[in-house]
């Protein structure tokens, strides 16, 4: 069935910069974006609140905040009562599973991006993932997104149907912080309604010292820009 | 890590007799099973205290019911307000992907059992879709199976830790379904606890006119032995 110009999309946006940069690229290339969020049970429920803004901002045709309770299964420090660390140093970075991962998240956000595109006759869905400045999350490497896009194509009717083949997109995957953070100040993401911190104050100040806040500030710094989320806790 | 004996798995369950028959399957083989249902948004939630009254009856170790309101996306008789097609003939089912269809189900039940398995530690998952006297869903086709698995290994530790591979384990697949209620009559399965049903009543006597009771009742039929949940609305 030949999708209607232009064609909708569904965008994983979760508030932190890397997805608000993927929801700008979408937008700018022409998809109308339907942009999917998570309550999954995270510490950091505000960057919801960031996400809703950054929805609005590049003009979402539709945005969804889906609740899904994955502290019912524990076993993450982003969503049971496990410590974030701190300080750890770059090279350390990536290098091993660390207990902020949530397992299978990527998975089960593709899985309801997925059900969303299907209802929505979407072909396309995009997801923030990358693979080089990361926090060493398996869900987010190259070949784990080429198999999601496989299984995908056999999952639904794309696969039956002779439709148009899902395409999941992760465009930052191999780009590094400082890219993501120059290709999104090019196209007006306003990070400073970005979240990255896994362990934010309660008005969202950063705590500076977490894997995601470590990566981002070398990002920036690496960028050769200022970082306004900074300095100043925003509502 | 070499996981401890006995091991545990991951076992989803709906309620309806084939699920009922896996995790009977599972706990026979000796699995300590961990039973996962969804409340997301069916027509039918009496299935749920189903599930809990068969994981129950098995042994299931633990049972989660996690709620996933699917009907945020639309999209199907099961979770919209689109009418279940009654009386269709064997020949017609099967042949096209029909509006009971619930976009992408398969994948989001599998992603969250996913999730639970690697907290769990958990190599294996259990489903009970089923390629031949089934409803023609895209995501009950072996090879649909075949890339959730492959995709499991790529999204979590299994993957990248040299731990034990996931395996998705679907025993029913290649099964008809008289072969199917005859396994499960060999294993205990109470068929009068399990709910196959797309449109019940309130007290879940079953439509006798939908695909589902269609199947089950020439499954039945051809295995030769009476429906205990056919001609009493069991509480």
């Amino acid at each position: 069935m030949p999708l209607q110009q232009p064609s909708p999309a569904v965008v994983l946006l979760s508030g932190g910069l890397d997805s608000a940069t993927v929801l700008a690229l979408a937008a700018r290339e022409g998809y109308v974006c339907h942009a999917l969020s998570l309550r999954y049970g995270q510490r950091h429920a505000l960057e919801l609140e960031r996400a809703a803004a950054i929805a609005r901002q590049h003009g979402a045709a539709h945005h969804i905040v889906l609740d899904i309770d994955l502290r019912r299964f524990g076993g993450s420090a982003l969503t049971a009562d496990i410590p974030v660390p701190k300080q750890r140093t770059p090279a350390a970075i990536g290098r091993t599973i660390p207990p902020t991962y949530v397992p299978a998240r990527n998975t089960v956000f593709l899985s309801l991006a997925l059900a969303w595109a299907e209802t929505l006759a979407a072909a396309d869905i995009f997801i923030g993932v990358n693979a080089l400045d990361y926090s060493g999350y398996p869900d987010c490497r190259p070949e784990y997104i080429a198999a999601f896009e496989l299984m995908a194509n056999l999952a639904t009717k794309a696969g039956t149907e002779g439709e148009k083949r899902l395409r999941i997109h992760a465009p930052l995957i191999h780009m590094s912080k400082a890219d993501i953070i120059r290709k999104g100040a090019a196209l007006g993401v306003d990070f400073a309604l970005t979240l990255s911190c896994y362990d934010p104050g309660p008005a969202g100040a950063p705590c500076r010292a977490c894997d995601a806040c470590l990566l981002r500030a070398k990002g920036f710094a690496e960028a050769g820009l200022d970082d306004p989320a900074m300095g100043s806790a925003r509502p």
